[in-house]
């Protein structure tokens, strides 16, 4: 995130032009289990629309990967589901920030991150297989283990939920890790330097205020972490 | 992020058509102050750009409000900036994810979160004292208190940086809190129910291997919060 060098040199052919990385390759992978992992431990998506005139619009979405595919679903009235519905070419961005580098300049400041960005035309989910299958695959995405304690979609409600397939084809990894690195000069500065590591971390519980007596939270719950977390 | 209904109720006149919330507008807000609190606490930004056949891409990138206008930097060389600095549509988002949301039906889990999203065109940084205002309101945003421990920058590093301003003025803000909400007839449902809060929490400080002896990290570093956050 800023012009730095990095510790990451894993990197393959790019899938295509539109995701090669141009600017500091060596953070930049297109190798499917690094993106995979990125994928699945990023709560949220972020998910790129134009309209006709060029504008674009950046929306947060809760995703789910599941195979070679990454599903979002939304209202069929929603204007970002209605443009993807209708085959408008997409990107979707999942980013993770890892840590804070706090160099000694200026401008060596950075974050440790891990994102990945996929681009392409989604896929209508109609068959509703796929569908239920897809909505336990966004709950599992929230929540591992969630789906069986919980009231199964009913037809309606299904059909008044859209759900989109992103394909994983173009697509691209890209990570910061490690110390700051500063300029030779620099180190002699007297500034603390280093990294403030940052976690999403689960706070105490607030059981919903209408939760019937005697219902303890499960262990998915009181033991909860992201995916891919030591 | 799903078809819920919402605690938020605050909602003015949308600038323009084009940031005006379509669904669920009950969680949406055009308030400024509610918008600038939710952009200083963000860490980063996803930016938002569209190439000439309006494939969109998101990228995310550090970024830091002042005043009326949204910061970005980056290399001369980044295809983002320059399709930004040649007057492009952009749109920038923050999300932040205060917890998750476990309901008795699948189709009613969901996220509380704060967004705020801008669209507009960004103006490049030319001016070097705006330049150096631009990059410290970064650092500052990143780590409060951080500018005036490090070695500003230099000349040819602002040469070398390109700078960008996003006004705030087509905006908007969009949350959910609170509770999980049921259809009536699943409350009777044996599911716990509630929220898992998320907060990003600093954990144990990773000192630059090639820190100098003696140096001790500022209060800034070891107190670290995100603004906002209580």
């Amino acid at each position: 995130m800023s012009a730095q060098p990095s510790r990451m040199a894993t990197a393959a052919t790019p899938p295509s032009d539109r995701v090669r990385l141009r600017r500091k390759r060596e953070r930049g992978s297109y190798d499917r289990e690094a993106i995979d992992a990125i994928l699945d431990e990023a709560l949220i998506a972020h998910l790129g629309i134009a309209d006709e005139s060029g504008q674009p619009y950046v929306i947060p979405t809760l995703h789910a990967r599941s195979g070679d595919v990454v599903y979002c679903h939304g209202s069929p009235a929603s204007r970002t589901l209605r443009t993807l519905q209708a085959g408008a070419p997409a990107c979707l961005t999942v980013s993770l920030i890892d840590g804070l580098v706090l160099a000694r300049s200026a401008m060596h400041h950075s974050a440790n991150y891990r994102s990945a960005m996929l681009i392409g035309r989604a896929r209508p989910v109609e068959d509703p297989r796929e569908k239920r299958a897809a909505l336990r695959a966004v709950i599992e995405h929230i929540v591992p283990g969630r789906w069986d304690d919980v009231r199964p979609p009913s037809e309606n409600e299904l059909k008044a939920t859209a759900v989109l397939a992103l394909p994983i084809e173009e697509a691209s990894a890209k990570l910061r890790t490690g110390a700051p690195v500063d300029d030779e000069q620099d180190y002699a500065l007297p500034a603390w330097a280093g990294v403030i590591p940052l976690t999403s971390e689960p706070q105490a519980l607030q059981p919903d205020p209408r939760l019937r007596a005697g219902i303890a939270a499960p262990d998915y719950v009181t033991s909860y972490r992201r995916p891919g977390r030591p």
